[in-house]
């Protein structure tokens, strides 16, 4: 048995929860080492307190699955077999009584909160999200190492971004630069959505890469990500074609200082809430409070976006091992927009930076 | 009011339901033109039989949803609202007995499900899947347009990736070959991850793109389709680089016969589940049968897989408006995996063919 799953069985076994029925692909990656995106086909791992789990998936990928490591009972079902049939009857042959369930409410929907409460009536059920979080809330060296490897590329993808700024592009086409070196470089998935904006799109909190072309003056902005071994970056530069103005270089100036404040600031101990009023406190100081609209930045790792949130409210103290954005930013409409954005790996006493780029204002 | 919505109404009406909350991004942008993936924030369409429909969306989304044509009321959260409550006060002053809630079963999660249950206590949560697909299953001449465009850019996309295969090109160089023609016509999304797969990977149904590189005498099966205003296209070609075996050409014959069978036999009022006999007919006589392990095709639109599946079970009776795939495979492990595949609209007396580009044996 795994680490990650015997954590999750003390928990069960403190909750007094007798199932846990897990499924969202991140989590069942996770806990089993099987990375699948099955769409709208069912996908979950059952664990146990007191038995052994099993993993539930469609059967032409059952292979992957043992492939993967998982040295558990792998249950396959094709498009004409009902899954759920063959969950009820495995669990009631692991446990006896099944009066509580863990699940994860944000993710499983009323069809299927529906077949599992019809064949465990009464039964309650439990939310599973805020302990997975916490479980992978703290990451290992395994995980470490590869999310260092997915920001090496993050670092070289926005190289390839700068060098591709050239009067008259547009920014998908220099989008599609990007993407075509990752593709070269084996990369086959980005984190998200590359954003590639340009002067006023990359002032407007909610701009999307377009037909827009970049031009002699513009501040090119560049949050983009990629996926390794199932862990994800994610990395904002903002890049100034040719000269800018004073006003430009101000708020660029403000949110590197901002950035860099935070970064410096990062210790076991601390809560999360004092990075990002770290940041925010710089800004604001300079006059553009009301323009840095979100949070500091946000837990990374199999989720591009996963626990915790870096916000001026959230008290959790730090820990060894934690992996997060720090990205402040500073959108002024029709002016400039601006965010500066480094993944960190917090350390016994202080913090790894990951993302590598250089911050100095880069001009090309 | 919109006719979608009315049709959404009339059901409403005929069922009893007081309230349906629509909550998946295809249907909120099907009902409302507003075209939005909040993650996991809530993004909805409250309709009701008898009085004003509401959207809601997050608060910084407000005016695009306002400049998408939608003219009723939006309502805006920001991150430290609670949508539910505003929801609640407005779906009371519209209705005053809500007994039934028609939501997506298979999208709703459990703790949207609870919020909803919680302030509407004792009502029955009625499925609205279906009622929504069968909206969505006859295209207009509006949605058919959209859907011609993208069949070309589909069709672009092909030529493009055909015209990259060299010797010791891997599958995600061809790849991004053809995403990047893409990106600079301007299409921000595919419809689906891009399939280049060559030799053994494209015998394999599960295959992905990677480090493989194409060899002389390989079959290489591209599977793609681009988004455009919304709509998707969806295309498989599968192209000889240079000289190919006789068995790997009876393949291809054999795949190719079946196509042109399946389309020639589209007509209204025939049953969906005799295209896919059709085409298994004749793939099964020519001793292939088992290497043909899923359905003929899907319904297309808003989402690339849609209601109907053309399955060999699906007694569903065409009608003009229609538009599917038609996508028969044989895959034989190490020798050749080979899948042609066009998208359809169910013409008055026939078919039309949205996709072009040409199905004989491409050798190149």
């Amino acid at each position: 048995m795994n680490k990650r799953l015997t954590k999750l069985m003390d928990w069960m076994r403190e909750k007094d929860v007798p199932f846990s029925f897990i499924t969202t692909p991140e989590n069942v990656f996770y806990l089993t080492g099987f990375r699948s995106d099955p769409h709208e086909r069912l996908l979950g791992v059952a664990v146990f307190p007191e038995a052994e789990p099993f993993l539930v998936c469609p059967k032409m990928e059952v292979n992957d699955a043992k492939n993967s490591g998982w040295s558990f009972e792998v249950v396959g079902y094709t498009d004409i077999e009902n899954p759920w049939d063959m969950i009820d009857q495995r669990v009631k042959s692991r446990s006896s009584s099944v009066q509580r369930i863990a699940v994860e409410k944000q993710h499983l929907n009323v069809e299927r909160y529906e077949e599992l409460s019809g064949r465990f009536p009464g039964a309650a059920f439990i939310a599973a999200e805020e302990k997975m979080e916490q479980l992978r809330l703290i990451k290992d060296q395994d995980e470490l190492a590869r999310l260092k490897k997915a920001a090496e590329y993050a670092d070289l993808a926005v190289k390839t971004g700068a060098e591709a700024i050239r009067e008259g592009k547009s920014e998908l086409e220099i989008l599609a630069e990007i993407e075509f070196e990752m593709k070269k470089q084996g990369i086959a998935e980005m984190s998200f959505s590359t954003m590639v904006l340009t002067g006023k799109n990359a002032a407007s909190p909610h701009g999307t890469p377009g037909a827009s072309k970049v031009q002699k003056g513009d501040l090119v902005l560049f949050d983009l990500g990629v996926v390794y071994e199932g862990y994800c970056s994610d990395i904002t530069r903002t890049i100034a074609f040719g000269e800018i103005s004073d006003k430009q270089r101000e708020i660029y100036e403000t949110v590197l200082k901002a950035e860099l404040a935070a970064i410096g600031a990062v210790k076991p101990g601390m809560m999360a809430k004092d990075i990002d009023l770290t940041a925010r406190r710089i800004i604001t100081e300079a006059g553009y409070g009301e323009f840095f609209p979100h949070r500091l930045g946000h837990g990374l790792g199999i989720s591009v976006h996963e626990y915790p949130g870096i916000t001026e409210k959230n008290e959790l103290r730090l820990e060894e091992g934690m992996v997060f954005t720090i990205e402040p930013g500073i959108y002024v409409p029709d002016v400039a927009g601006v965010r500066i954005e480094d993944d960190v790996y917090v350390t016994a006493d202080g913090v790894e930076i990951l993302t590598s780029f250089p911050k100095e204002l880069t001009i090309v």
